[in-house]
């Protein structure tokens, strides 16, 4: 196995008909909104400094916030210089530098609130979890800006972490919320510190050991309770089950696991750990196979935000997080650079291009945290099942890991658009944007022009600074029954798809592509056994979920009927989405005012009345006006 | 208004062909099987009084468990007399004197635990929830013996209270869970002791006042945290959200509505207050036509157990307590005592044949305290948002407050089949039995064959000592659609109903009277504003609702759809469940053995197989097999 690289942020710049209206916000409402929200977490770091007085603020990771900004400025900074914003960051580099015990140890919460209590509470601590999240923002900000005083600072504390980690006290210690394994990784990428690798490596293979970590720590004498509302652990919970070899199923706590299976492919493809690739392999089909959304959304129960069996996948009352959903495109992305395999793109194009987007107002400031695939507002109540599910997206969260994690994923886009071989560049994603980079020791600008997937026509121009032989592969997505290429005017025959994609292997001069994807509406049925779907169908077309929504269909969705055979598409001007393609499907609803509103059970059945119904994407849902939204609607032709 | 009177259960004597075959295992098996898990409680007792050492064990209102044993017990020694039993009973009287404080103040774990937090935490510690309990055993155990000690001892208990709390510090405390209000109520019809009656009328009154006590009590030095898990404290939980006469809808917490809504009717009753009674109608009818299930259920989330909205009604992730169900009967036949309005015996119906039932194994010692319309049991995960839903009855809780309810329930449901006025008698539910009582001054034995509701007929044999004019009502279920009845075998024409009560006012002398009910299959719809139903039926007989079980139907049961033209009944005699009316339909189910297992979502509809469904009572699933269960199905004729 040979991992494709993602291309350096540096090489590319994002200019996308479908994507600015989002990565445009980042540098300009997201970064500044989020940094807005930093204020306990920079007055923890300067008590923990000795520059101020006081008690500590926040969550346990509330350090974290400033990690996530942080690595979100440095991928704002690839695209878009801003000396004032990089004045800033480094200034927050250097406090977290102040924070820094002399030993390596960044973590304030444990600085100010328990020091003795260093790592005797992996399980609920979030310390390596923390770490990790430095560890990635330190990496990123290096890679953007050159500069190395961030990645120094946080090798002090990996130093730290792999002294005690190997030592006999902590041998067994495994992360409580993976994402160490992950920044220890890009560390060592970035450092060649092989000890970050082994550390790595290590955390993996010890998880899901017996006995079990988690349970043998709350017994110390050490151990102190954070969350006491938690009790009876669940060791699934944080998949530390079984060894993480012999997982084979998506289980627990969904961003937990994603993660993690991120980190099993970073290992599988360092050390061409065959075994542990089909394991990564096997979990996959798992998941995208059983226990994943038409949306791309993970993580069925809002209790414990966690996968839970096969096929068990309600629409209104999961959780499907934003971050387990930015956590499953990683994960899709490192599989599809090791295995050069277009299908696990087609999954992360489905979480970038629903629940990603669904997860951000186009206001840019306000966001989802669950992403569910049906709301009916008036039963979102607090103190009762459905309390995690928010009819309107919110401004901030005490728990506030999605808002930075979605803007870092869109400032980051270019890594999931385009990986690098030795002499090959592969389109995954149809971004539009311009890339400088080097190609077969030429330097190549590829400029992408595209709409996609409001138009499926993408033009690809490649220039060499001068001509070159070079290759580069398209991907042609699952879902396209009809495509075109083109070279230089000129239809490409009998062109073949490898693992879905296409390779194009020739001599480039100013060579004009254009890809010709046919994209339609489709129905979509769900297996049987999904339950949660039964007798229903939802739309997509290219990548896109469509939902119904209030504001356009009136109340009570789930009283709607469409008839399959009438979808329309149509192009629209939205006053407030601007360009939509939304979809049309004439049909029935069962008609509430015709039943005895007296009456709960009866034995009359209620009528029916002809409506026609408009559909728009997921991602759009909620930025209109609040109101009942759905994305599975009954089936009108369920017994043809 | 003028409150007919529930029959004494020494009046009557339960033998009832659909019943018997519960109500014989409450003195066979409930009682032995319940007093067998007693022995923390007991402990607890003997603690409090000095009689062994130890800590205290078990849930802070444990005391209850041997509160509603002794209900039970006393119940159960109307309809058989036991002498060891009451002997038992008479012991455990004695502990509870025992462990009686010298001020009168009874609660083990206050005792125990924290003797000077006494009513400091009134919104967990249970302690007035605990005191109503002991009244209502110690009325019950004085009615059915005639023994006063402990009316005696709970009456110390119950002047402490009314001292307490009518004093200045706590003037303005409520119980944190609603029923000392009916203990002190039912003490005060025993006694005659007025304070109970001002005390219980007071509690309802001071409820949701502003400032609200439950959150000025947290900000006491006395208070403590029992529930530390519980932040963020809901005042519409305990109904305290406004006061009880403002109050319109069924809110919070199921099992304290409705235990708070019976004290309710009690004092609107004993104080002729009409305004108070016509909030307990409104309340009734926001929760028997918004919020209620098919089967008597309420309480539609499982987190806090509680009401949600109007018309949120989900099958599978409910929690319809088999002790709201309890609230809700208990409810309902004080609404018709009150009302002589046999609409309101139609729910209760519901809830005894139904729910009460389910929450009870024919083995008498498993019980379910969650009552879900549709179980999937794979989905039942420990530590998700399907916890709560139990796909197998238990043999034991650890808050077991479910068992001993229903028992004591199916000990008396004589008190909800018959009424008496000054000389009437009143036939609520055709429960076979004979009832030895005087009407119009006169000694009138009435015996009533019945095996309702498998068949329609019931046979009521009125014989007075001597020929007497007396009033017998019966009620003719609001289901029913034909109905004949016979005096002496002469049909009795022009009969009217006057509230669902046919009214026999003539002169009994052994005089017969048989009516015959009409108890077809109905297919039932559901208010099209119930999501959970749309597109679905369910089947009754009678008052008996029906669901499919996998060990009839096999698996995925959702995917079933049913011909509603295709109905029939059949009796048969099951090997484990005796004599059952079953119902089956024709149909079809979607066949995910047609679909490609590789894939969870695709563009080709899976393929339909015909087949025959089977239907059998809800009260009885989950007592052949474990598995999936489903009232509401999916209906193959819905666009007719």
């Amino acid at each position: 196995m040979r991992r494709l690289e993602s291309i350096s942020l540096k090489e590319v710049s994002v200019d996308d008909g479908f994507f600015n209206r989002y990565t445009s916000l980042v540098a300009d409402v997201m970064i500044p909104e989020q940094w807005s929200h930093l204020e306990d977490c920079i007055t923890n770091f300067k008590i923990a400094a000795g520059q101020k007085e006081g008690e500590y603020r926040g969550v346990v990771f509330q350090d974290t916030d400033l990690a996530k900004w942080l690595e979100a400025v440095a991928y704002s900074l690839a695209n878009k210089k801003d000396e004032m914003l990089e004045q800033r960051a480094d200034e927050m580099i250097e406090l977290i530098a102040a924070a820094q015990q002399p030993d390596g140890y960044i973590n304030t919460y444990f600085t100010i609130v328990n020091p003795k209590g260093r790592f005797t509470n992996l399980r609920e601590g979030h310390e390596l979890y923390t770490a990790g999240h430095l560890m990635e923002a330190a990496v990123a900000y290096y890679s953007v800006t050159g500069k190395k005083r961030f990645v120094e600072i946080v090798s002090g504390f990996a130093d730290l972490i792999c002294e005690v980690f190997m030592e006999e006290e902590r041998k067994d210690g495994v992360p409580g919320h993976q994402e160490i394994e992950i920044g220890l990784y890009r560390l060592y990428r970035v450092t060649g510190r092989e000890t970050y690798l082994n550390m790595a490596r290590e955390f993996l293979e010890r998880r899901g050991r017996t006995p079990n970590y988690f349970l043998q720590e709350e017994k110390r004498e050490s151990f102190q309770r954070i969350f006491p509302e938690f009790d009876h652990y669940d060791i699934m919970y944080a998949q530390s089950h079984l060894p993480v070899r012999e997982q084979t199923t998506a289980e627990g706590h969904a961003v937990r696991a994603t993660y993690m299976y991120c980190a099993m492919a970073d290992i599988a493809s360092e050390y061409q750990d065959e075994e542990l690739l089909s394991t990564c392999e096997e979990i996959w089909k798992n998941m995208v196979t059983r226990r994943i959304y038409l949306t791309g959304g993970i993580g069925s129960s809002g209790i414990l935000e966690r996968f839970t069996c096969d096929y068990d996948l309600p629409n209104h009352s999961n959780y499907s997080e934003s971050c387990a959903t930015i956590g499953l495109a990683l994960f899709g992305r490192r599989m599809a650079q090791i295995t050069r395999d277009a299908s696990y793109m087609d999954v992360v194009e489905l979480a970038l291009y629903n629940t990603l987007l669904s997860g951000v107002g186009i206001d840019g400031k306000s966001f989802f945290y669950v992403n569910p695939l049906e709301v009916w507002p008036e039963s979102c109540m607090e103190r009762t099942s459905m309390e995690h599910v928010k009819p309107v997206r919110q401004k901030w969260f005490s728990v506030a890991c999605c808002p930075p994690n979605i803007a870092r994923t869109l400032a980051s886009l270019g890594e999931y658009g385009f990986f690098k071989g030795e002499d090959s560049l592969w389109i995954n994603l149809f971004i539009g944007g311009s890339i400088k980079t080097e190609l077969a020791g030429e330097e190549f600008r590829i400029k992408i022009t595209s709409n996609y997937p409001n138009d499926g026509r993408i033009e690809i121009n490649v220039s060499p600074r001068q001509k070159k032989r070079a290759k580069i592969a398209i991907r042609i997505p699952g879902y396209v029954k009809k495509y075109k290429i083109y070279q230089d005017g000129k239809a490409m025959d009998k062109i073949e798809t490898r693992k879905g994609y296409v390779m194009l292997d020739t001599e480039f001069d100013d060579t004009k592509i254009c890809l010709d994807l046919e994209i339609k509406p489709r129905v979509m049925y769900a297996n049987p056994l999904v339950r949660a779907d039964i007798g229903k169908v939802a739309l997509m077309r290219g990548p896109v979920c469509y939902c119904l929504e209030e504001i356009d269909n009136g109340r009570n969705l789930p009283a709607a009927y469409i008839d399959t055979a009438s979808i329309r598409e149509e192009r629209i001007q939205d006053e407030r989405l601007g360009e939509v393609i939304r979809l049309t499907a004439t049909g029935e609803k069962v008609d509430w005012q015709t039943w005895n509103q007296d009456l709960l059970y009866g034995e009359e059945k209620a009528g029916m009345t002809a409506q026609e119904f408009t559909f728009v994407p997921y991602a759009y849902w909620g930025n209109r006006s609040p109101g009942e939204m759905m994305v599975w609607v009954r089936n009108k032709l369920v017994m043809r």
